[in-house]
Parts: structure tokens; sequence; C-alpha cells
């Protein structure tokens, strides 16, 4: 076996197989793009530096990178259904349509003054975003950028909110939590011009994120004013936000809050749901259908990320502040902890290949990624980065309730 | 909404945006192939003419005919992790490597007498054949086509075998059914040059296909000689076969088999699998963990492909002769059939857009597929295509079991 496909097929051409890329190449920005599939392809957010690093996780290694993208101190993005295209939300409030294919910036507007994520539809015409200001939902023409519907979060008793926890639903349909009204809002937008809302109020205290389950089946707000998290079955006509987890800290001495878990990641381990606890050194295990806790699994630190591997076999996960130089493996079928490494100062996130063979798994403050094999745990690549945060590949593009 | 990106990202601008796309232009084949993302490309096998179709699904159009595959009467494949190449397995052995983005055969290999299907590892590196003619699994080096395995099927009493049911499982390993010696063999190919395989023999009588769940969890083969299915545990060290659904058919009239089913597309509905029964009119609904039968759905004809819709809500089927003009769709929460419709003569198989708000159907003897929304079940679309019958998107390459 020499075969070595990202050699044969890269991009630019600009970095080697699995080593320690280094800076790009200058050259490897001007030249010519050659044809290539974009379903290996993937952007790193450099949070300092307003730029995105573009890879390739087959040979892992570094194409290309795309500067000019505003503040990217807390960015996310999604991929178009092409997987050629990336729109990624900026912390000032930009929105900017990326294309890896030739490394560089379609288009970039800024559509409000602090952005915390959005989605794209299934059918990748709209790109909506959550935003912290002016508060709301904006919904944008894929194509343009043009926006094309604004929907203010004006809560039952009129005042307007943050938006939080946008997902796509099936049937160019967004879900969202209103962070300061306590609602969950579902909108279709089948006719941008003229979204149908459905507005649940009194959802508990300070949904500060959401995530839908991979059926998209269940919406999953979690609150931050209350010990508990909310629900809703997106399945049944009618139905109603419900409290699950209630008291999930109850009886317990809280631990100071050192940074919100995120909800990002969760959902595929088989039955169960591997929940990050708020403020506690702890994993719950959930069961996927019922939302009771099933067992509880004591970790290093607080946990930031749970996220399972794709098969549900693994849930690797890092850790808040002052400990967030760890990462630790939990097996799903024993719900034990059955590895714990140090990759160095500011985990900040990991992605997992499609299928899972391998993870890659940001560290800011090295200004690096590490590539480990995920039936090894060993270490395969080191990626030199500018203070990484998210890492994105293009599969996402097809996940349901991302 | 005047976007419609395929206008302007189209491969060879070859075909109009949704309309019946009759014959592909004699220049598409030759035009210089533009940029484009591969994530919302396909593959559909033209049965009578050794051909295969290049369609894209964001504007539902074809793009090009690619020719000189050979027999292609029961043909199947693979995308590589890249999406730009397929692997097609041809019923007289070929094997043959197809590059999406300029329509054309990379290479070209008869490996085996008479092939029955194949599978991708997960790092994209190796490509395995499973033969009825000479029998035995063959691998492949997915960038040169050089077989680097050749691993005859030998049962336990010496005797050579067809195998069935090859797929892929994390880590280099792939699965496969003996249909001749009644065992299941895994084989790891983590070095290729020498392949560490597991043999679990006296399985049942005649396995006939089989599939993994999407969590890589369970490999399962359908029996053609017994009234039961058997499954295997791929997480648990050491574990023995058993056989599930025992009598599934017992006490009852069998009718005549005019297909048998095929096993391809279960196993995201939920918590339950949706399994064609054998020679009867029915749908079995199947607890996803203990395999027991939880409720029978009487349907139109006897099924051959039952297909989750990828957020599971739905499960549509399509039947044998001479019943093989209609498909059905079960409401999965409800376990009903919702909604009958006749597309017309040998509907032979159907294939989800990968959020699954679209559904590509081929009716063979109308030479034509049919595109639905699945939320109004509305037809949207129809594309000209010879005698079709497998219908492959490129995100496949992203799934485990395959
Ligand atoms: C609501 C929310 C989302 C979901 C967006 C969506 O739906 O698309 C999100 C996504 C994210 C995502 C995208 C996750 C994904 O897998 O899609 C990442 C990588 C991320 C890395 C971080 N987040 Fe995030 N994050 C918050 C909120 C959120 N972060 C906060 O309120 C918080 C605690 C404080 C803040 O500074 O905003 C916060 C701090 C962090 C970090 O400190 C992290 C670890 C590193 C960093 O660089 O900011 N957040
Ligand atoms: C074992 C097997 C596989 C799995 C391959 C793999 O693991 O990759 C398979 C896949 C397939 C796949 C790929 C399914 C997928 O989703 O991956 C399709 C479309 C398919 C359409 C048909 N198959 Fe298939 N098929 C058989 C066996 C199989 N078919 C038969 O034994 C049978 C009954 C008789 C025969 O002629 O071989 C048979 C007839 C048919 C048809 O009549 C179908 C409906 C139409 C046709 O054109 O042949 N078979």
């Amino acid at each position: 076996m020499t075969a070595r496909p990202t050699s044969r097929r890269g991009l630019f051409r600009a970095a080697g197989l699995g080593a320690v890329a280094g800076l790009v190449p200058a050259a490897a920005r001007a030249a010519e793009p050659a044809l290539r599939g974009t379903g290996d392809l993937g952007l790193v957010v450099e949070r300092a530096t307003g730029s995105l690093l573009l890879v390739e996780t087959t040979g892992r290694s570094v194409l290309a990178r795309i500067e000019g993208l505003g503040d990217m101190s807390h960015a996310s993005l999604v991929f178009d259904r092409t997987e050629r295209f990336a729109f990624v939300f900026g912390r000032d409030g930009g929105l900017t349509k990326v294309d890896l294919l030739t490394a560089s910036i379609v288009k970039r507007v800024v559509q409000g003054g602090n952005a915390i994520g959005g989605a794209i539809s299934d059918d990748g015409r709209l790109v909506a975003v959550s935003n912290y200001t002016p508060g709301g939902v904006r919904v944008f023409d894929a194509e343009t950028l043009e926006m094309v519907a604004d929907v203010p979060a004006l809560d039952r008793r009129g005042a307007p909110s943050k938006t939080v926890g946008l997902v796509d639903l099936p049937f160019r349909t967004f879900a969202w939590s209103l962070l300061d009204g306590d609602e969950i809002w579902i909108g279709d937008f089948a006719d941008p011009r003229a979204p149908k809302l459905t507005k649940h109020p009194d959802i508990g205290r300070l949904p500060y994120d959401g995530v839908a389950t991979s059926d998209g089946r269940w919406y999953v707000a979690g609150l931050f004013g209350e010990d508990a998290l909310t629900r809703l079955d997106l399945w049944t006509a009618g139905a109603k936000p419900e409290k699950v987890l209630t008291g999930y800290g109850k009886g317990e001495q809280p631990l100071p809050v050192y940074k919100m878990p995120h909800m990002e990641g969760w959902g595929a381990a088989g039955d169960l749901l591997l929940i990050p606890a708020v403020g506690r050194h702890e994993v719950l295990a959930v069961d996927r259908d019922t939302f009771r806790e099933v067992g509880r699994i004591p970790v290093h630190g607080q946990p930031v990320f749970c996220v399972a591997r794709p098969d549900g076999r693994q849930v690797w996960v890092n850790y808040a502040h002052p400990k967030n130089d760890t990462v630790e493996v939990i097996d799903v079928p024993s719900l034990k902890v059955v590895h714990r490494f140090v990759p160095g100062p500011a985990v900040l996130h990991l992605e997992f290949t499609p299928r899972g063979h391998e993870v890659w798994i940001s560290v800011r403050d090295r200004d690096r990624i590490d590539v480990h094999e995920t039936r090894t745990f060993a270490k395969i690549a080191e990626i030199a980065a500018k203070s990484p945060s998210g890492i994105f590949f293009t599969p996402r593009a097809h996940r349901l309730g991302v």
C-alpha cells in the first residue's frame, strides 16, 4: 500500500502529509485550484487572527489560509449541501460566504452586531443567523446573502431577546430559543417572505443553547436559570415543551461555573445521550427516549463539549479552565473513562472524521491541531494553526439539527 | 427567492432545473469540467446499457452519462471519502473506478467472474469486493486498483463459498457472509497483506445478504434457508452470533417468494428497524436492541427495499413483481401506511437526499427517475434514464456499514 491520495489530489499541493504544516506557503493562496472532491475538506477557526485554515482529512494537511473574516473570537460555521461553500458566523455579526475550492471569500455582509451561530436549510437555499445584538433571527438567500426574512424575537411581553440554539429542521424550518424571553420558537420558512412561526412560552429560565437530536425528533434547550433542561417533541402536533432532568444537580454543592457546557455533539451514542453537567465534574448518561438519568460519570473537570464518535461507541470530552489542558475518552457500553491525556493548554474543540476513525483536537495556546487515531488513541499528526478553536468538516452539510 | 445555485455551479451545464432532462447533450461529455463541490452528486445505474447517469440533487438534473461499464444488470457502488470517485461493482466481476468531476472512467479491472457488491474502508484506502465466482473477498488499493489481498471463502469443511453482505466496519475492517458455508467472517485489513480473520461458523442456513446497523454495533445476516435472522455483536469481544426473529413466519401460509428482500436502508427509524418480511405482504417492526418483533404492518406486496428517511420518521417501501409498480410510505410513530402511489412498472430502488427532504425513485420500465418531496409526497421532477435501477448519492461516503 503506497497509495497517498492527497499527494496527487491535493488542492494546492501546499503542505506535507501528516507533518507539522508550518506556515502556508505564500504561493499556495495564489495557485490555480485543481479539480478535487470536497468530501474530505474542513475549516478551522483561527480565533485571534480573523482567519480560517482550509484542511483536508485524507492526508491530514493544510491547503490554505483564508483571511479577512473579522472578529472570529467565537465563530461557528455551516456548509452548504454541495460541500463547496461555508457560511461563517462571526462574533461581530459578520456573515461570510467562503468558497473552499478557491480558498476565498465570495461575499461578506455585516448582518448584526453580535452573532452567536446559525444554520442552513435542508435544500441549501436559506441561511439563518441568531443574534445577540439586535436579537432575533435573520434569514439570508444562500446564493446572494440578500436578507429574505428578519424575525425579531419579541417575547410575549413585547421585550426583545437574544436568540441562541438555532438549528435546522426538515423542510426549510429552523428552531431557536429566546435567551431573555424564556421561549422556544419554530419557524417554517417554506415561503421565506411569510414565515410561519410557532411560539412556546415559559419553557424555563434563561435557555442558553439548544440542539435537535440527530433524528430531528426532539429539540432540547439547556437552561442557565434552572436546574433542568427543556425538551420539545417536534413530531407530535400540538406538543408542549416539558422539563427534563429537573434537579440533576440537587442536593450537592454546586461549583462555580467556569464556562457553560456546549450542547453540540450529543445525541448519537446508541440509546444514550452523554451530557456535560453544569458546574460539576460529571457527565450525565441519559436515556434518549425518556430523558431519565441512567448514570453519572465522574470526570476530570467541568465538561465543555461531550462529542460522540459517529458510531456512538466513545464520547470524547474537553474541560473548562483551569482544567482545559486535558481530554478524556468515555467508553459508552461501560460508561467508564478509558483514556486520559494532556494535549496542552486550552483544548477548545474536537471533531471526528465522518466514520470516526480519527479525531482532530484544537490546542489553542500551543497554536496546534492534534490528530489522534480513535482505536489506539495514538497521536498521528500535528498541524500548525494560529490560536485554533472550532473545527468543522464538510460532511456536517448532511447532518440534521446542526 | 430566485437563488438557483445549480444553474451557476453546474458541472456541465447540461440539463434544466427539475424538468424532464431528456437525452444528455452530446457536448456535455466533452465539455471542460467546471469547479464544483461534490456533496450533492449521485450516480444512477442504467442496468441494460452498461452505463451510469451522473446527477445532482440541488437542481435535480442530469450532468452526464458515463458509458463502458460492462454488465450492469445488478450493479452497486460506493464512494470514496473525498466524494470524487465511485467504485462500481458489476455483475460481470468488473470493478470500475469512476471520476465524478470529469465524468469518466479512471480505471477498470475485471477482478472476478460474478460480483455482488463491495465496500470501502473508513480511511478510503481499500476497496473490498464480494464474489459469487470465484467466491471469496478481494481487496484492492483504492488509488491503483491493484489487488492487495485475496481471501478465498473456504468454509470449515474446506469447501469454497459465494460471499454476500459485505460491509465496512471501523478501522479498515470488513464483515461478510458465506452463502454456501453458513459462516460470518470479520476481516481486519489494517495490514492488508496480512489480514486478521475471525470466523463464525454455523450461523444458520444460507445467509443471502447482510447489513451493519448504522452505529456499527450489530452485523445482521438474512437467512434464506431458515425462518430467522442471525446477528453478531461487534462491540463485545468473543461474542457469538445469535439467531433472532426465529419463526417470524411460523404458523402462517407462506407465499411463493418472488424476490429476496434487500437489507440495505434499514436501521435508522428511531428505536425500530423496519424489515421486509420474506415471502409475505408484511413489514416487521423490530426493537433495535432486543430484535424482538413489536409490530407487523400489512402492505401492498412482498417488500424488496424498506428504506428509512434519514430522520427515521418515515419508511418508504417498494415491492416484488407482480406488484412492483407501487410505493408505500409507512409513518414510523404510528406504524401505519399513510400514503400509496403508483409510479409505474418496475420500481427498483429509492434513495433519499441526505437530510431527507426529497426522494429519488427509479421506474425501470418507464425509463424514468421520479423525484418526490417527502413532506407532501408530491412529485416535483422527472428525469429520463435508461432502465434505471440503483440510485446512489455521494453522502453515502460518510456512512458506516454500507
Ligand atoms: C450558543 C452557542 C453556540 C451554538 C451556536 C449555534 O447554534 O450554531 C456555540 C457554539 C460553539 C462552537 C461550535 C460547536 C459546533 O460543534 O458546532 C464552538 C467550537 C464553540 C467554542 C467555544 N465557545 Fe461557544 N460559547 C457560548 C455559546 C455558544 N457557543 C457562550 O455563551 C460561551 C460560554 C461564552 C462566550 O464567550 O460566548 C461560549 C464560549 C465558548 C468557548 O470558550 C469555546 C470553547 C472556544 C472559543 O473559541 O470560543 N462554541
Ligand atoms: C447481496 C445483494 C446486495 C448487497 C450488495 C452489497 O452488499 O453491496 C444487493 C444490492 C442491491 C442494490 C444496492 C442497494 C443499496 O442501497 O446499496 C440494488 C439497487 C439492488 C437491486 C436489485 N437487486 Fe440486489 N439482488 C440480490 C442480492 C443483492 N443485491 C439477489 O440475490 C437478487 C434477489 C437476485 C439477483 O438478480 O441477483 C437481487 C435482485 C435485485 C433486483 O431485482 C433489484 C431490485 C433491481 C436490479 O436492478 O437488480 N440490489
